[in-house]
């Protein structure tokens, strides 16, 4: 482990379609500033951002302004329990992994469909996928993690309007997100378990809890499946509109590799009485090694209701991913 | 060669008149990110971008949407076959040698006058000098170039519209600008040429030729011309209000070195029935060794119709280069 | 010392009240590129910009642009003779140590305060803390330094309009800021002394001069006071209603080092028979080593006029402090 800065990269070229029908050319590239210290007792700390994350297309420079998160994460480690700040995951978020288990493609696309779950955002404020509350505020999280055994237990909080209350749908909806979390990663008789149990809450808004689980077989097989629960405060429910008070998701992944080869498919489904929205995604890669894949990818998704204005759209995205 | 992130840098200082007979301050820097990479049997990859192309001032972060380029270029490349995406020369900018052959200034006041040809846009289409007609879509181009012996022949295509057509000027002119061009560099007798031949179109509304030729001798002294020519659709002079349906574009250039110092001059001329601009361009260098330059540059323009307002403008530079 | 391009990293975590009585989340991040170079006969040259002023904020990618100031400088040097340009200290800022003396924080809270002077702008043009008429124009200075002995002689000019003529306050006020200084750093048995004596000024608009000297005892004291006054022209005088043709600043530094604990105090007031802000700023710091620290830090400003509606504000800061 080095100690100072220290610099990784990656690009993508290929072609793809964004969901308007149209092929089109796909550049991407990206650099990561990853820093890493210690100190004489044995306490290490690190820092990270992104060159994407630093001049930001939508905000650029925002990094610089200490109050809000613009890429930046920091952490300070010692045994078991590390304190994480700023573009960090929530608790939720932390510890439920994720149904893309296999292969990955330039777009995206096996993410990004409208039936999939990253955690990272709640599909009724619009600040993501998933059914998380983190960037509910300006996304500048605090999260405690403290391993043992195979166990992590997981704490956070990310305060919703820089320490003020703040009013979500004109509901006063409290100052802050806490999350709680317990992740397992461990092994059955050569059969890789990760599983997680994660909450989060706005008070007088809503609360999630979400569980989620995955198995590696020595085959190369995996699969998995996820589900999570939104409950909605009547204030909510009432404001907003909705005749449900609750949003359930559920997903399920399945990958396979094979030497040089990965393929990954996945499906996942968001309902509630008032709508529902639902997707399926597919990744393959082949590995030439050295740090270069090639990659496809393809989402589907399918509104049943009037959310869209037709009844879905899909992308697809095939070329080479490079990693430096 | 090294493998992953490495980064070299470049500074200027000095003073210069951009043109407003004001001298005043000149400081620039810039940073630049090569990414490299190998596959195990051999085919090597990379990438790289500036940081004021990723900060930059006009379009800040543009290089992290995948559907248009902000600077960003990578290839992968195996044996004489290279693909480039992004950031890159058209297949007519590639191949043609440019007439600055020697010196250089901290304004690039020799190749920013309004005669020379740099091949990176069309004078026409205001995309930046030249009769090329890279960048008349987001600036997002694939090139193919084939090396064998000393030639090597380039294939280029660039998408107007991310994928859909586009009017130019009211002239509905495709969805592509496509380009073709040949290369050769090599030594007769102790005599260096490089020379190039290139075509690019965009069908419906015009297409460019050009050809460049350069001689280096071995007593230092290096000389060159280069000549280019658009044709316009007869919809596009009709629309514009032009009465000539080409544009002529020709140019010289005499370099010479000697020891640490290098001094170069050019001279170029568009023409057609409806305007002429002209303009000649001088650069000198003195290298302290180490990356260090002394530079002074002057451009000067002449337009003989009412383009501008006066007759003429010029621009001078001087001051330090440093290099990282 | 390693020519090329170098990478140093600092990064924040805590939290803090920037005046407004709401305890928020602190994250901030930097990257800072240091570029070094020498010719072969002993001449140096490097320069140096930050990741949070290449994406900057407010003004993303202004270090491209050669004709202003966007956080880059270079410099080169040969013997005790060195010239650097672009974002650098003028003359006065340069040679005139400051008040906080010991310690540090996360937000610099100890130098925040109304009442501190860094001499990075002036207080009546707004452009930041201080009597010095750095940043009067787009902060692109030219500063030349001459070493000899233990002082150090400064002379630097910053043109206000890039060249042109420009009106402060309907005042005609040249085209430059000049300043010289001189500065001292000794040792007189055992005390580490630091003094500097500076002047700038804007012709037909105001001239400042200050002094400022610091020492260091062996057993971890240190102590300083600083004086400047600005004299405006009696235009200014007028045109900008005022009373008094003077400003004066006045401050006093105490700071106590004690293995790996730091803590400073310092004092300082702004006067002229127009207006008065004072303030006062605290900062604390343990060092774990490695490049960890804790820091706390407080602010306290008062305004005895009404240039604040109240009588003042203080902030807070307190958390770790990274540099890799």
């Amino acid at each position: 482990q080095d100690l100072g800065v220290a610099l990784s990269g990656s690009a993508e070229m290929g072609i793809f379609d964004n969901g308007n029908d149209n092929s089109q050319f796909f550049t991407d590239l990206d650099v990561t500033f990853t820093m890493t210290g210690e100190t004489d007792n044995g306490l290490s700390f690190g820092a990270t951002i992104d060159l994407d994350e630093a001049a930001d297309r939508g905000e650029p420079g925002r990094f610089e302004s200490p109050d809000v998160q613009g890429g930046e994460n920091m952490f300070v480690s010692y045994g078991g329990a590390t304190l994480t700040m700023g573009d960090t995951d929530g608790a939720m978020d932390a510890v439920m992994p994720e149904m893309a288990l296999a292969g990955g493609s330039l777009a995206d696309d096996e993410t990004a469909h409208g039936g999939f779950d990253d955690q990272d955002g709640h599909i009724l404020l619009g600040t993501d996928s998933g059914l998380s509350f983190d960037g509910a505020g300006d996304g500048q999280i605090a999260r405690f993690d403290y391993s043992y055994s195979a166990f992590t237990f997981s704490v956070s909080a990310e305060q919703l309007n820089n320490g003020d209350g703040i009013d979500y749908l004109g509901v006063d909806s409290g100052d802050s997100v806490y999350g709680l979390g317990v992740s397992y990663a461990g092994d059955f008789s050569g059969v890789a378990v990760e599983a997680g149990l994660g909450w989060q809450t706005i008070s007088d808004f809503a609360d999630t809890y979400g569980i989620a689980a995955t198995a590696g077989l020595a085959s190369g097989v995996s699969f998995g499946a996820t589900y999570s629960k939104t409950n909605l405060e009547d204030d909510v429910v009432t404001v907003a509109g909705l005749s449900d008070d609750s949003i359930d998701h559920y997903g399920l992944g399945l990958g396979y590799e094979m030497n040089q080869f990965e393929i990954g498919v996945n499906y996942g489904k968001y309902e509630s009485d008032d709508y529902e929205v639902s997707g399926y995604g597919l990744a393959a890669s082949y590995d030439f090694g050295g740090g270069l894949e090639m990659q496809a990818g393809y989402g589907n998704t399918e509104a049943d209701d009037d959310l869209f204005d037709d009844d879905g759209f899909d992308t697809y995205s095939i070329g080479l991913s490079m990693s430096f």
